[in-house]
């Protein structure tokens, strides 16, 4: 009989349905083959995107012309931009809007067309992870802006519109509906226990063993127990940290290693699938509510890897449960 | 500048992003063709699935035989299975698990491989939309079974694994949690204003008529607000109601035409897109919370229609926001 799980952290149900019998291999795909035409992100380009925000660079070259490792341009086409002037709510009757003001950026991964992420040198990864941290840093600094989202859209299915790796950045003047439910999950174990329940979590997946994908010095890679997605894989840093931007270089270069080696696996044993990873952190430091203090002990960052196996439907849209064709066990069993 | 609105009722933000110029043909895809192979949903097959738990045929004719007009079997891939005895929660540690108890049928919509939803006659709709109305009476006896989930799945990037038309029920021993923020959302307003939000919700579409694609006798048909999806389109009773299920013959007949006009149009203006549908009612009369009483006068069922255009990427699996390219008034010009 299936399975229904719980995710412990944000009360979601997730229905673990193996009795299709599909095995994981069954997921193999075609491979999506990189065709280069004409791209705004290569060596060369840079002068056909926005003027760039930031990037690594080799000592003696001038911003937007070549000699870059990682390079952050504003996005072309924002979901959301930056002005002068506050967010202004509008209501009309019993509907509300606000203006669209938020940053909106793509990290730029590496010069090279055809180098894929878990492709590049742990040295060039680094660099990614670093951006991430330098960008965070900066983009805070704004007070209007509540939250920063960082992630990754691979592969056509994957919501990717341009091959050249790359990844986005999203900064909004309001917590997410579903950062606000980590953190509700997250405050709500607090006051009842008194400890960090991704520490909770991470200790009990150690003890358990059956989910984990692989273990560095300072993280661990887990199929997770209420996983949405088959072979849904989290990335939890062992030590106890609410803000990516805190992350120490030692750190980063942990990441790195555990980062290549996760999404080269997950390339390799599925066959190059699409897929999103997300790095879920902490809300600006100058952000709190009555509710929501002392996030800095509450909430521990991570980054959740989904590969984009299966199809989303009427059943997710209607009840916000998900189905998952193949256990986590099993998902972590493949990748380990 | 793109514009942020929240949904009414369930209070999600939702970016209208229309700054790509991104025009609503521009969505126009390839047709997929049906491509006949042995269909178990066809007429003739009744032996290859699971016997039939209800029918509309033609007198005379017996069970599991031809002769049928629309047809409701067990999925044969359950996701959830109706067993004796009770839901069983399991807590190891911080993790909660529970049986997979509920029931999973498909209703095949007509005999005939060929014909999708939009082109079946009045008539047939007629039937399906009974069917629907019937398994709602029928499968609610069971006291262990509190919310039924009725869905379309059209298409293969709209999660169809069968081409022969056909629909989905999905019956929980749980609220699903879209539904529990909808009660939630639907309450809160009634505890202020003492009226149903939908009520008002349709009221001020009909006033604003901006996003209104077509009314009949009983029913509108809007552009929702809030769009999460481009051309995401809304079909709700004029008539207050919370239970689809006590649906009187004359509406079911209004919402034959009103259905097979909406999908008919959909298919027609962008090409045959995949799609989803979901009804959205009330859970049980039999169940009822100290929160949630007296859901009769709060919530109103109604049809939300997902044309699948766009990709679901990492930015929403981050944040639970959407972006949606189209304005929803745009989408109700192109679709009235």
């Amino acid at each position: 009989m299936n399975e229904l799980r719980k995710d412990p952290i944000i009360d979601n149900l997730v229905i673990i349905s193996t009795e299709r019998g599909r095995r994981p291999l069954d997921y193999k795909r075609k491979k999506e083959k990189k065709k280069k035409n004409y791209c705004v992100f290569c060596e060369g380009n840079e002068s056909k995107t926005p003027p760039e925000k930031y990037a690594f660079r080799e000592e003696g070259t001038l911003e937007n012309t070549p000699g870059w490792k990682v390079r952050v341009v504003p996005n072309k086409y924002p979901a959301l931009e930056m002005e002068d002037g506050k967010p202004i709510i509008e209501k009309v009757g019993i509907y509300e809007k606000m203006n669209g003001l938020g940053v909106h950026e793509v990290i730029i991964e590496t010069p090279h067309h055809f180098e894929n992420l878990d492709k590049l040198s742990i040295d060039n990864i680094t660099l990614i992870l670093k951006t991430y941290q330098q960008r965070y840093l900066s983009i805070f600094e704004d007070e209007r802006i509540k939250y920063i989202l960082i992630f990754k859209n691979y592969g056509i299915d994957g919501g990717a519109s341009l091959e050249h790796s790359h990844s986005q950045l999203i900064a909004t003047p309001i917590i997410p509906k579903r950062i606000e439910e980590e953190l509700n999950g997250s405050t709500k174990y607090f006051h009842l226990k008194k400890r960090c329940i991704f520490c909770e979590y991470i200790n009990q997946e150690i003890q358990f063993k059956e989910r984990i994908i692989k273990e560095t010095e300072k993280y661990v890679a887990i199929s997770a127990f209420a996983a949405r997605f088959p072979f849904e894989t989290w990335v939890l840093p062992k030590f106890h940290n609410a803000y990516y931007e805190e992350i120490s270089d030692d750190e980063i270069f942990d990441l790195a290693r555990m980062m290549k080696e996760i999404l080269f696996r997950i390339n390799n044993k599925l066959n190059n699938p699409p897929y999103n990873f997300i790095i879920h952190t902490a809300p600006s430091k100058k952000f709190s509510t009555d509710e929501w203090t002392d996030l800095d002990k509450k909430y521990h960052w991570h980054i959740e890897i989904i590969p984009r196996l299966t199809k989303i439907a009427g059943f997710e849209w209607g009840t916000g449960f998900y189905i998952n064709p193949t256990s986590p066990e099993e998902a972590a069993k493949v990748l380990r």
